[in-house]
C-alpha cells in the first residue's frame, strides 16, 4: 500500500455508497507535506516522459497541481470554471457536467497558455465518471497539445472514468483506487 | 522594487482604470519558481509571528497558499464557495460580494478546521474593495481564532480594501500596491 491508500483506508469517511471524504487532507483542509508525497508518486510514474506543463482545473485540484509542478520544475495552468455569461470568446472552452452537483459549467484556459508542443500531465484530486477529465482533454485537443499522462489521487473504481480513459489508450496513473464502499467500509483496489 | 512589484510594472495588462490582469502569472497560468519567490516575502514579512496555518478561499488563492504554507511548515485551509443549497448547516459561513462578477457567494469552512487556538496568516492574490477578505476574517471571528497577519500579493490602493483593514488594526502586507492605472500605465506605490 502506498501512502495515499494507507491514509484512505485509515482516515476517509464516506457518506452512503459512493461519496468518499476527504476534505481532512486533500480537498478543504491540506497537509501540505503528504502533497509533497502525493507529488513524488506522480513524479515517480511520469517522470520517464518529457512533460512540459501541467494542467489541472478549479478549484480542489490547484494545490496538488502546484507541489506536482515543482517536482516537474514546470509551470501549470488551471482551467477555470466560469458561467455562459462571463468567458472571452477566444478562450479554449468545454462544458462539463457535475454529477455531485446536478448542473454544468464550463471550463475556460486562454489560448495563450496551451501550445502545440505541450506534453502536458493533467493532473486533479478526484475522477469519477470522468466528466471532469473529458473536458479537460477537449481543451488541450482544441489547443492541439498533447496528453502525455493523466494523475489523479484518488479514482473511484466503481464508476467509469477510470475504464473509459484506459480504454481510449490514457496513461492514467491513479495513486488510490476505491472499488467498493459497502457500510462506511473502504474496498482498495490492489495495484 | 521588490520582484512582484517588478513583474506587475513590467508585465501586467489592464483593462479600462481598475482591472489588472496577471492571468500570465499568478492566477491562470502560474509560474511556480515565482511562487517561491513570493513565498519568500511573505516568510520575511511575517516569519515574527507564530503562524500555526494559513487560510485562503478558492479558487486562485489555493495555488499561492500551499506555497506559502511550505514555506512556513504548517497546513492550510481554503473556505470553499459555495451556493446556498450546497452547504452544510454547520459550517462557519460568511456571504461574499463579488464586485467582478457583480453578485455574492458563499464562502463556507468546516468547524473542524479553525480552532480558538489558531494564529492564522490569511493568504490572497488580490486585494480590492475587501469584500473576500471580510469575509474571511468573519470566519475567523466565528471559530474564535486569531488572524495574525494578512498577506496579499496585489493590492489595489484606489479601492478601499486594503485601507479599512489597516484601520482596523490587521497587520497588512502587500506585495505590490497599485495606486493608479492611467491609460495602461501602471503607478505603483513605492514601500
Amino acid at each position: 500500500m502506498n501512502k495515499v491508500e494507507k491514509r484512505v483506508q485509515d482516515t476517509a469517511e464516506t457518506i452512503g455508497k459512493d461519496i468518499i471524504k476527504v476534505d481532512h487532507f486533500l480537498n478543504h483542509y491540506m497537509d501540505v507535506i503528504f502533497l509533497e508525497d502525493i507529488a513524488s508518486l506522480f513524479y515517480d510514474a511520469f517522470k520517464h516522459l518529457e512533460i512540459n506543463k501541467i494542467l489541472t482545473c478549479e478549484a480542489s485540484g490547484i494545490g496538488i497541481a502546484v507541489v506536482v509542478a515543482q517536482k516537474f520544475k514546470v509551470d501549470l495552468v488551471f482551467a477555470k470554471k466560469r458561467t455562459l455569461d462571463y468567458i472571452n470568446p477566444s478562450d479554449y472552452k468545454a462544458e462539463v457536467f457535475s454529477y455531485t452537483k446536478q448542473y454544468s459549467t464550463l471550463f475556460t484556459v486562454n489560448q495563450r497558455y496551451l501550445l502545440p508542443t505541450d506534453r502536458l500531465l493533467i493532473i486533479d484530486d478526484f475522477l469519477a465518471n470522468g466528466e471532469a477529465m473529458r473536458g479537460l482533454i477537449d481543451i488541450v485537443k482544441q489547443a492541439k497539445a498533447s496528453v502525455s499522462g493523466i494523475g489523479v489521487v484518488i479514482e473511484k473504481g466503481f464508476q467509469p472514468g477510470g475504464q473509459w480513459l484506459r480504454e481510449q489508450g490514457y496513461l492514467l496513473n491513479s495513486l488510490c483506487i476505491v472499488d467498493d464502499v459497502v457500510n462506511g467500509q473502504i474496498t482498495i483496489r490492489e495495484q
